[in-house]
């Protein structure tokens, strides 16, 4: 494929379109203060294609042309290692890091969309939940729905995130997560203790508003663990 | 009506029409951490016609498009199950899940405006004052009017926002809510447990003032709890 | 005059005339939650003219067509009642109630601007500080200058901002703000307990980055108090 | 060399121009609540010429035409207080006295670019954590380069960044700063007690991204020892 032709997958006057949403959202997402210092950032998957953001730069500052296009699914058995591309930046830039861990989301719940951030009231949950997992009940959670692509969750239900360990390289944590997505199968997401968290959706506004819903629990979690107040009632 | 009848409601170059307000608003109230993850939302009542933004989409990008426009008293004798509409959008949208919330305001304040947030300090506050109640005295209360739609409440009063129980479906609360409002009929709000709250006014002006004005109060309100400063003065 | 004359002192093209620097300015304070609800604000005074915002109205949607405009100083003995304009605006709008007390800061320290914040930061600190004064050293406070209008602090200063009672009506702490202001000559503002704060300079800018500078110290000095760290240090 | 000369240092229509960058950044500095009320900046070196903001003005509010053009290095053996200048604006302003502090930053680890803040974040690690330095591990350090200009950190090392005691003026801060760094070879950042930080990188975007990498740290740093959680793990 030629360059241009493969340009052509960046290029787009349709502001809704997968490599003009990135830069807007991941700007957004800054101001919120998920993803400063070049952490965090969105991937998003229309059928067969992957649009991926570069690794290691500002993520307010993304621009169209910095976006990587993978296929999906990869034809290469190893795609942690061994990735395909419809299009790279001309730039010396190297795709998310968290390519393996968006792909888990692709392959176990059919995600349109997945989104990690650092955020700290993500972190801070996973460090005042020693266990397993985050857990409330009781709260507005029904914005969030089971398994991240099921139904809504009641007000009633008991919302469980698992959190697993972080490790130093952000693709070691691709098996432990895919662990995870397993043995909690109701759960829309998953937290990297100390890290951050991954959260996933049938497309960007699911993905999207999932995290800013869950990442309100681990708030409003929080401020309750630090005020005494227990964040499962029992039924 | 035909359709482009229907559509003339919600078409304006005016940036005060409502259909146009609705959007601005809500981005306002996304930026302030009130309306995430398709939570909340504000609707905006001209005589005889209602302005109401759409369930469980990103308040934040709504357009006057996704304005639903119902007329003003509803002739069904059950508003709630049987709604009348004088517009309604193309895409596949709900009206907000708040509408009965929103008519308890016209209904018993004849107000011309409802604001529904999920405010961390809204909810930080029914977590702490575990009674009927929020209660404050001793601040800027000035910016709230008695009922909503009374005269401004003065430095010196002592201001009580009722506290309902949640449930899980929004309407489910139409009638605990009416009821809060006839038990207090001073009160300027409706504080809904581990939820959020419900702020009318005259107009959207009033309603966003006192939204803010309220939020300002839970806010010092939650951290004078924190610090054991007490939050009633003995007049 | 007649009123279009009344009406070319709030219009210019220039970006920081007063008329238009007030609503551009008081947007910022609404972003910084100094102004939310209609509380606060800000005036400026040019000479023999001053620029006053009206009363009660949402801060961040000021427009220059709603400003006032006095002469300084008024040739009335009590401008407290009986004010003098050169221009006021067609709307329904009342002059700022703090306009008293925008005066004390003109008369008493030849001010060119004050501002009038209800800033969390500030009332928490009327709080925890039960005495005359909120006091702090060994911080950040050389971009405060004493008497609000003098040489600039030093790090190695204590600060001391008087606190003075809330009134129900802003007008009548005049008196108490004025004596405020003659007891501790060295203060650059005046704070009102539960309410807020009132801060001067010799210009806009002046004043404004004063307010920012006491607004950092507040939020630090309660910090500090909450986590038993003394805010000042014996030389 | 004549004045327009001179102005075309800081003329241009690329928006990532030093001129330019340095006002957008500084407006970014100022939404984060870094710079507020004239303190604190940032100054960008390419090559032989290094870009300097004026000092005591509002940083959200600086033109290209407000900057300092210096060439690096200076001829002079004290540009301390003896500096040369290839422009300077006509304004009646004076170059940021963070200059000698910057200049470290450039002498010491080559630096392209230094940021100063006065984070709350930063200042409230430097008064909870007493001794010579802050410290966190197994945090998202990897954000950080050892050095400020070499290999990044890795998730298991322990990040130490050293606390100078402050000063009443800010240039009697070089020979400290420089002892610390010289100390501290592997620190990114200098903090100063009760005042903020310097943190530098190879060019305004390693600056940039490690300045928020850090206050991100020390962010949750603070909370996690207001909390009583350990910043340090034993490895």
């Amino acid at each position: 494929m030629s360059s241009d032709e493969a340009d052509a997958f960046v290029t787009s006057t349709d502001p809704l379109h997968p490599a003009n949403l990135i830069p807007e959202l991941c700007g957004g997402f800054y101001r919120l203060g998920w993803v400063t210092g070049t952490g965090g950032g969105i991937c998003i998957r229309v059928g067969d294609k992957v649009y991926i953001a570069p690794s290691g730069v500002q993520k307010e500052r993304i621009e169209p042309s910095h976006i990587f296009v993978l296929p999906y699914p990869q034809s290469t058995s190893s795609p942690h290692t061994d990735r395909i591309f419809l299009r790279r930046p001309k730039l010396n830039l190297k795709e998310s890091a968290c390519t393996p861990l968006f792909w888990n989301a692709f392959d176990k719940r059919n995600a349109g969309s997945c989104i990690h951030t650092h955020s700290q009231n993500a972190v801070m949950a996973t460090l005042l939940w020693e266990g397993d997992f985050f857990e409330i009940s009781h709260q507005m959670i029904k914005g969030v729905r089971i398994g991240g692509n099921g139904p809504p969750m009641s007000y009633l239900d008991t919302l469980r995130v698992p959190i697993i360990p972080n490790t130093p390289f952000e693709e070691d944590l691709t098996e432990s997560m895919a662990a995870a997505m397993d043995k909690y199968p109701e759960a829309a997401a998953v937290l990297v203790r100390r890290h951050g968290i991954y959260v996933w959706g049938d497309d960007w506004q699911k993905a999207k508003t999932q995290t800013e819903c869950l990442d309100y629990l681990f708030e409003i979690g929080v401020k309750m663990k630090l005020a005494g107040i227990p964040t499962v009632l029992n039924n």
